[in-house]
């Protein structure tokens, strides 16, 4: 049996998940839906699917799936039309930039009893997954500390950060949502630090582009994440973990490993220096995972708990940032 | 305009093959054969192409070019019918394990000026190709000398190794194209010595799997290569290059690159354990310099020399190993 | 002109700087005194010194400086009286566990002008030199974002515990030095958390195992720190520096450095499991960086003040943790 | 019980052979010769002991020992001396150039019953040491083919290369013993080319700059040596072997090991450039071999018979570079 699937969203990350969706078993494209004709087109020729519109789709009986890909401000209001026209839902993250908004929009998928599945990427990079494997196998004994570095190559533009929702919510949150994945246990506390030392213009528009976080459990766990909208070496994605036995870590991803040794020393070449070719696989085992769950009726993983839990902890991060003490999450209960 | 190809082979790098055509851009697969139906059509469905007899293939004027992936003893007649027949084709490597039918079969292809492309892969590999490039921009200066170490994981059945070749032209075949490809020059003289430390019954089959060669240029630069049918470890697959500047290296590839830390030390995972997934950008990088060549009617890169030659310094190493001299290359003029 | 040094303390440290002593041009060791005469008789033999009374090595207008290596609570005292016998002043970190005492300590030594050299020996190692050379020529552009790493090989025995001052004050405060030392400029805001994960005892001494700290400069620069008491693989001591052209950073170092290779992966051997042998480039260096700046009449760096600034970062770490907040310097101006 | 040792020659190996006598437990240096009264004066004054000729030396009944660093061409004559004297003999590689002259020399070595060791320091790398230690501990199974890289940072000037008996018995001969050490059996037949790369004076002078050998034992082991007279990177210094069960490798030595990271990419510093620094651990540790070895009366290695047989080897090589064969070690016999 073959899931069909309608992509909403013919920009450049729905290239990508239609490109996953053709290389994938057991999946077809059959619906395209963008506001630009031209876009969905072309997605649509290329993989033998139809353009539509999002109502149609919505309608389509055909369609057994959607994979949302369009502005974050829509994704609320398209989890909640395609949960009650009965269709599986991945989205890209984030639900949405406010929490009230996030928790109206589950509820309706909880009352519906719609599959959701948020884009958190990272969990499917094979060497992030590398890792976590090793710690469910208890290779390194009970996880202690955890160590998060997240750097961009370069910040984003001015308009970008304008509707970002802030470093935190937009960057940050992965990282958020990583440490949950590799602590195995809710986070309890959160201290944070942002200051401006790459481009004055985000500060200026109330933005911070470098912060250092600070994560504590109930069980007195940790977990640091450096994050900077600027590492002139490329696409800086690091994790590592401390356990009662031993410690495990995930080293950069290059696009060649070769090395040149002269008078000068060895050089190595940068690091990816876009997040769409460092997590290439990642991309495409999260689609795989979404069809697997839906087609064995199982929850897809992360879900729209997930979603939320890694908005609030931004929440609290900007909220230590601006009253300069550690915030407990049940300030957020 | 897009290119139309037929597959000839639907076998496992068959499907490789295939996969990389339809990852593509402007090129379709249009036909597919094998001897067994099934595996033909199983190809054939997945993308949209259809089942025909390599005779019905060869009158199709709807194809422009056939990749070749058919046992090896079949090439050569293949590479000869679908050169007289005005087909652009890409064939696996070897053309044949015998020198004469390679020449008949490469006189066929130049009285017909038909294009052929041999398949090996390697030089398309991201790692390699970068050190290549280096070297192209005179990075590390003149080149000096080449060190290339290929094993692999664990020796072949006994039917592969009787009907192989021997390691020379099966294996080490591979070396000596990557040592024309990095010395820049043509080979002068060969030296070698073999060895069975892996398995008895590839010396009770005549051959070896163990195997060293040095090889030289008419001025004198050097090229070292280290064989065994054996490394527990994986794929081990590098080479480097020195050269009067500096050198340069490629370093071996990982599924995955984590490392966990106990009290027993730090741990990386093996490297690949098959051809294919160490290969896999590179078998779809040469498809696609296949292509690109066809389309923009250049002569593609390496080609039928360069399999002859190949061949000509496997026959030049077992001539070396069993004579126990340096043989020039003069002799296999 | 040779300079004529006495020991304070023949345990451990004082072997360890008696034989860099012997090892530096231009120094010599004349009188060693301990409390335990043997331990004093046994160095002192060994490189042709005598022994002697701390009383009488004050008196000793042989003796040009003294390095201290006694326990901690003695190290204040030591340091005025040597300094009001004007001898130039090596001791070994901390001052004092007191601020207070400190402080009045150090106005002993600016009173009497005397030469004071703290042991943070850690900026002598040639790793972490090379970090903050390449950092002075410029070489990242400016500091923004600091990460230190370090962890014990184990936990200390409680007797240590009880009379070590806390984490922050005996482990962190190397970590301290080395953010103000690499930063370049002094810490505005402190952030820290701190847990038992380790070692319940060391909880129930009223002390952490396991702390992570943020540090925060007036200009906007962070500094992060993580701390373990176990880190099962050995010393594991890091630190890397973004800044706004790049970033740098000095990894492990390792008593051997071979690669086993086997079906399991590729291993190396853990760190050195031990700070002496971690550190031993570093002890010696400093100690011939002390003889330099003696014989040079320069003052040595790191000095008194030095002291009492990774101190006072102590107390603000501990104050952020008890009362989770944010920990601003000025509190203890 | 102290050993005393005389020094013979105070040039630039000397004084590392008397400060690793200096740091060594167990040994005294009591007297030094040179035809040179100065350097001989300083070595002696910074370590307390006396100046006296070789004929002096030879009757001190307090001297125990001698370590001779003199030039080459006074080895064997030196060594015959001090054996029929009674001294423990530790000699700088190698004996002579000539084999018949090593072979006089050994007879008396062998008719005096004295005990003598050659300074094949690499024996004595800690990084050496620990790839032979597993390979001795059965970590890879069986040895089967080992991979030698040794290059020096630049040619030497011509006067050096006159008198050095050519690049196999200056150079590779530190490598035809490694290959004995790590292989563990002895060589049967020598493949090698050479030729002139880097320096064409050094061509004129009737010697190779570039080498790359091929050893094989009777068994089918196979070692390959790549040498050159310049490696722009720093002294490269690499060994592996890979055997049945998985493959052990070490890596080249640095001074410092921190990363630069920039828009350029990663880079390391440079090699060690010199052969001194590079070995700075070796040649302590293989004085201290020599100590252990006379104190507890036991024969020392590598001994007299490992010079003879990589001085044979070198023969080998040479004839088999001008003869463009396989030189079989039994026209050596």
């Amino acid at each position: 049996m073959t899931l069909k699937v309608a992509l909403l969203g013919a920009g450049r990350i729905g290239k990508v998940h239609a490109k996953a969706v053709a290389s994938t078993d057991g999946v077809e494209l059959v619906a395209v839906a963008d506001a630009f004709a031209d876009a969905a087109a072309a997605i649509a020729d290329k993989h033998g699917a139809r353009v539509q519109s999002t109502a149609a789709i919505e309608d389509n009986a055909d369609v057994d799936a959607v994979i949302i890909c369009t502005p974050t401000d829509t994704h609320a209001d398209l989890i909640e039309a395609f949960a009650r026209s009965g269709k599986a839902v991945f989205c890209e993250k984030p639900i949405d930039l406010s929490v009230e908004r996030v928790k109206t929009c589950l509820a309706v998928v909880e009352r519906t009893g719609a599959v959701l599945m948020l884009g958190f990427n990272r969990r499917f990079d094979p060497h992030f997954q590398a890792v976590h494997a090793a710690i469910q196998k208890g290779r390194i004994g009970t996880v202690e500390m955890v160590q998060i570095v997240s750097r961009d190559p370069g910040p984003p533009p001015a308009d970008y950060i304008k509707s970002s929702g802030g470093i935190f919510r937009d960057m940050t949150i992965h990282d958020f949502d990583m440490a949950r994945y590799l602590l195995g246990e809710e986070i309890e506390t959160v201290l944070a630090t942002g200051s401006n030392l790459v481009d004055p213009q985000i500060g200026t528009l109330g933005d911070y582009d470098s912060v250092s976080v600070v994560l504590m459990t109930a069980t007195g766990k940790h977990c640091t994440i450096s994050n900077s909208r600027r590492a002139t070496y490329g696409y800086d994605q690091r994790i590592e973990v401390l356990g009662s036995r031993g410690a495990i870590s995930a080293e950069n991803q290059r696009p060649v490993s070769i090395e040149l040794a002269t008078a000068d020393g060895f050089q190595r070449p940068p690091l990816h220096d876009f997040f769409m070719t460092r997590y290439t696989e990642a991309y495409a085992a999260e689609i795989a995972a979404f069809v697997e769950a839906v087609a064995a009726g199982t929850e897809p993983s992360p879900g729209g708990d997930d979603g939320l839990n890694a908005l609030l902890l931004a929440e609290a991060a900007l909220k230590s940032v601006h009253e300069k003490r550690a915030v407990p999450m049940s300030e957020f209960a």
